[in-house]
C-alpha cells in the first residue's frame, strides 16, 4: 500500500487502523482455506461512516476492499487475494434493538447469531439459522448461509427483511422493507444476499425472528445404510410433520463425533430429527407419526431426547463434526464439498459418492441437512501428500458434475469464494456474462471482494 | 406496426398473430386499471422457439412487446401503452411435470394455478399461493404475487425454484436450481421474479408444491372494532399456532360479500382464521389455544368451520371480496390499496386509513392478510364524478405515505404497474437508477414492457 494512503488511513482511524504482523495475519485466511493471503492493512470498523471513508480512500486510490465479519468463511471468502485493505466489521456488533411484535430486530452486521437469539430469548424469540460456526450476520447475509433450520424457516434469504448497504460510489442504498413482504420493483435485497462483499457493504440489516417452540423433541434414529437413512428422511417430509431439523450424518461422522466429544454414540448411518409442537398432547401425537415413519422406513433404532441438556449435547456434537473430523487428523488439511441435490436424488447421489470415495481410496465422512437436500464430504489429506489431493480433487469434480446431472447446485450454503469458481461456470455458464455486468453497475472499479464468485 | 413487420409476423405465426378488433381489445385492458392501450397485435405463443421468433422480431424491428398472461394483473402491467406486440403466454398452459417425491412441479409460464393445485391433488400436494383471481403462474412470478396462503408459505418468491427466461437479445437462461437453496453467484432469479416482464420473458419455471394439511379447521371471529381483530391477530401470529391463512375483513366488506353471495355471516370487522394439523386431536388442541387467543383479544363472537363446503363457502366470499363491491355499484370503477407494513403498525395505520375516508367523505371496504401485515383497501366513485376521484387519490397518497413512514411498503403483492410509480420513486428514489442500470443489461433497446415500474 502507498506510504501516503497508509498516512490518510492512520490520520483518520488511529489505531483502528493496523498494519502489525498480527491483524493482517488474522485476517489473511478463513476456516479452510489452505492458502493465506495477506491484506496490506485492516481497517476495524465501529460506524457506517468508517465503513463509507474505507470506500472514499479505496475510490480515490484503486484500493481493493474485503469485507471481514467473524472469518468463518470456508471458501476463501475473506482472503485479500488481491492485498489491499481487509475492512473488518467485527466491532460494528451492536443489536440496535428488538421488535417482538414484527418478530425481527435491527443488527449491524458484525453481530455473531447465537448473540442475536440469546438477546432475543427473554421476548420468546429465536434467530432461526444455525450454520454452526459463530459466523456473524452480515457474513452469513453474504453467503446466503443457511443450516440446521432451513428445512423449516429457510435460508438467510428468506431472514433478511432490508438491510442498508454502502457502495463504492458513496451512496447507502436502502434495500428491502420492514414490511413481511413487497412487490415494489426490481429486488435488489435478494441481489445483495449472496454476492460475497462483491457489490457492496452491508452495515445494517432488519431480521426476522421466529418464535420459540413451545415443546421440543429429538430423535436420534440409526439406519443399516445412508440410503435407508435418506428415503426414512424423504417420507418424514412428506408426512406434513414440518421438522425444526432433520441431520443426517454417517458412520465415520459418528465415529469422530463421538471421539471428539467423548460420546457413546452408534456409530451407524444416523438421522435427528427436531420436532417441535405446540402444545405436550400435539408433541406426543406427531412423535408417533414420527415413529411410525422411521420404522417403515427401515430404521434399526428410534431414541428419543426430551431433556434440553440432552438435546443440546445432541446438536453440539453435530455442530462439531467438522471440527470433530480435523481433530482425527490434526497435521492433515481439510477439504468440504456443499453439494444440494433434489431431495428424491440424494440417496443416488451419495452412492455414486460412496462408489467414488472406494475407487479413489478416500477416507471421508458425510453429513447433511438431508431435509432439503443438502449434503457436506468432508475429505482430509496430509498437505504435502500431492497424490491423495489430486484424487480428493478429481472425487469432487465428479461429485458436482452428478449434483448438475440431477438439476442441483454446487454449493448449498457455503458460497462461492475462491474454489468453486470453475463450478460456477459448469453450473450458471449462461449467467455469467450478465453478473458480470451487474457487477459493472455497483463497482466499475472493480474494488470490492476482487477475484470471487468469478 | 409496419406492414412489413406484419406480414413477417403472419408468415411465422399465422393464424397464432392476430390484429382482429376483438384480440386486441381484450389485450388492451386488465382488471382493474380504467384506462385501454391497444396492441398493434397479439401472438398467442405455444412454445419457447414462438416467444424467441417474437423477440428476434421485436429486436430487429424495434418493436415493443408485452407478455400477458390472464389478464387478471391490477396495475396495468399488461397494458401496452406504447402498442407493439402483445405476447399471449396463455397457450403454453401445460403441466409439464409433477415430482412428488421433490415436493415440485415444472409448469409452463401459462397454467392457472387452481389448475396446478387440480393436478397436485392426486398426490397429496398442492399449490400455496392463492391471489384469489384465476391468475397464471408466470404472471404471479412477474409481480411476485401473494394473497392468503402467504402468511405460512410465503409468496410466489419462495415458491419458485428455477425458471428458464428469454431475452430480447435471443439467450435463454437458467436462473435458479431445481434444488431447494443454493449460494451459487448472484441470484438472478430473484432479479426477474417481480420484474412485471421488463427484463426477459417466462417460458418454464419449476415451483414448489406442499403436502395437503392432514386436517383442517377456519375459525370465524368477530371484533367490535378493526383494531381489536388485528391485535388478535398479532397475538395468533406470536402463539407459534403457524396458521394456513389469516385474513381481515371490515363490516362494510361483510355486508359487501354478504349482498353478493347471498350469505348471512355478521356484519361485523371479521378475522378468518384457518388452522391445520397432522391429526385430529393436535387439531382440536390448538383451536383451543387459537380460542383463547382470540377471546383474550376481545373477540365478540367465535364460529367454526370444520367441513369443507363450508369452509370453501367461506373462503369464496373472502376471494369475492373485490368483485362483491364492484357489484355493489356496477357502473363504478373502483381503486384498490395494497398497502404492506410491519405488523405492529397495522392497527395504527388502519385507523390512520379509517381517518382519512372519513375526512374525505368516502365510501371504502378494508380487507387484508393481516397475518403478514398486508391489507387492502377499495374505493369505487363513478367515473364522472372528478372531485370523488380526486379525494380518492388524495387519500391513496397520505395512505402510502404513512406506510412508507412505519418502514412499510406501497405493493405488498400488486406490483407497480403503471399506477404506482410515483409510490415507487417514494419508496426507493436511491434504487430507481440502479433498477434503470440493470434493465439496460438485459433489455438495452427497452422494448420489454416499457413505461413500466419507473
Amino acid at each position: 500500500m502507498h506510504p501516503e494512503v497508509q498516512d490518510l488511513l492512520t490520520t483518520y482511524f488511529g489505531d483502528r487502523f493496523s498494519v502489525s504482523v498480527a491483524h493482517r495475519e488474522t485476517h489473511a485466511r478463513d476456516e479452510s482455506h489452505p492458502e493465506v493471503h495477506w491484506p496490506d492493512g485492516v481497517v476495524f470498523a465501529e460506524s457506517e461512516s468508517d465503513v463509507l471513508k474505507v470506500l472514499e480512500i479505496a475510490r480515490i486510490h484503486n484500493i481493493p476492499v474485503v469485507p471481514f465479519g467473524a472469518g468463518s468463511s470456508i471458501e476463501g471468502q475473506v482472503l485479500p487475494v488481491h492485498g489491499g485493505i481487509s475492512l473488518d466489521l467485527g466491532r460494528m456488533n451492536r443489536v440496535v434493538s428488538i421488535h417482538p411484535g414484527d418478530f425481527c430486530a435491527v443488527v449491524q452486521p458484525g453481530v455473531l447469531y447465537p448473540e442475536l437469539s440469546r438477546q432475543a430469548r427473554p421476548y420468546g424469540l429465536f434467530f432461526a439459522v444455525d450454520p454452526g460456526a459463530d459466523a456473524s450476520l452480515g457474513g452469513m447475509a453474504s453467503t446466503n448461509a443457511s443450516g440446521t433450520g432451513a428445512v423449516k424457516y429457510g435460508t438467510m434469504r428468506d431472514q433478511v427483511l432490508d438491510m442498508r448497504v454502502a457502495l463504492v460510489s458513496g451512496e447507502v442504498l436502502h434495500v428491502g422493507t420492514k414490511a413481511r413482504k413487497s412487490s415494489a420493483g426490481y429486488d435488489l435485497k435478494h441481489l445483495f444476499i449472496g454476492s460475497e462483499g462483491t457489490l457492496g457493504i452491508i452495515t445494517e440489516m432488519t431480521v426476522r425472528l421466529h418464535p420459540l417452540p413451545v415443546t421440543v423433541a429429538v430423535a436420534r434414529v440409526t439406519f443399516d445404510s445412508v440410503q435407508d437413512a435418506v428415503n426414512c428422511a424423504v417420507t418424514v417430509m412428506g408426512a406434513g410433520l414440518n421438522p425444526e431439523r432433520i441431520e443426517l450424518i454417517d458412520a465415520r461422522a459418528a465415529q469422530a463425533v463421538n471421539r471428539y466429544k467423548n460420546l457413546h454414540y452408534p456409530e451407524s448411518p444416523t438421522l435427528w430429527i427436531e420436532i417441535s409442537a405446540s402444545g405436550e398432547s400435539v408433541l406426543r401425537e406427531n412423535l408417533e407419526i414420527l415413529r411410525d415413519c422411521c420404522m417403515e422406513g427401515y430404521a434399526t433404532s428410534f431414541m428419543l431426547a426430551r431433556e434440553e441438556r440432552e438435546r443440546r449435547e445432541l446438536w453440539e456434537s453435530r455442530h462439531h463434526a467438522f471440527y470433530a473430523l480435523k481433530a482425527m487428523h490434526p497435521s492433515h488439511h481439510t477439504h468440504a464439498t456443499d453439494l444440494c441435490v433434489p431431495i428424491s436424488r440424494l440417496p443416488e447421489v451419495v452412492s455414486h459418492t460412496e462408489d467414488l470415495c472406494q475407487q479413489w481410496g478416500l477416507d471421508a465422512v458425510l453429513l447433511g441437512h438431508v431435509g432439503d437436500g443438502n449434503y457436506h464430504v468432508l475429505f482430509h489429506g496430509d498437505p504435502q501428500d500431492q497424490q491423495v489431493w489430486e484424487n480428493i480433487h478429481t472425487v469432487s469434480d465428479r461429485m458436482v458434475e452428478k449434483a448438475l446431472e440431477v438439476g442441483g447446485t454446487c454449493t448449498g450454503e457455503h458460497g462461492i469464494g475462491l474454489k468453486k469458481k470453475k463450478y460456477l461456470q459448469q453450473e450458471h455458464a449462461d449467467l455469467i456474462p450478465h453478473m458480470r455486468a451487474i457487477k459493472q453497475v455497483f463497482d466499475p472499479q472493480g474494488l470490492l471482494n476482487p477475484g470471487k464468485i468469478f
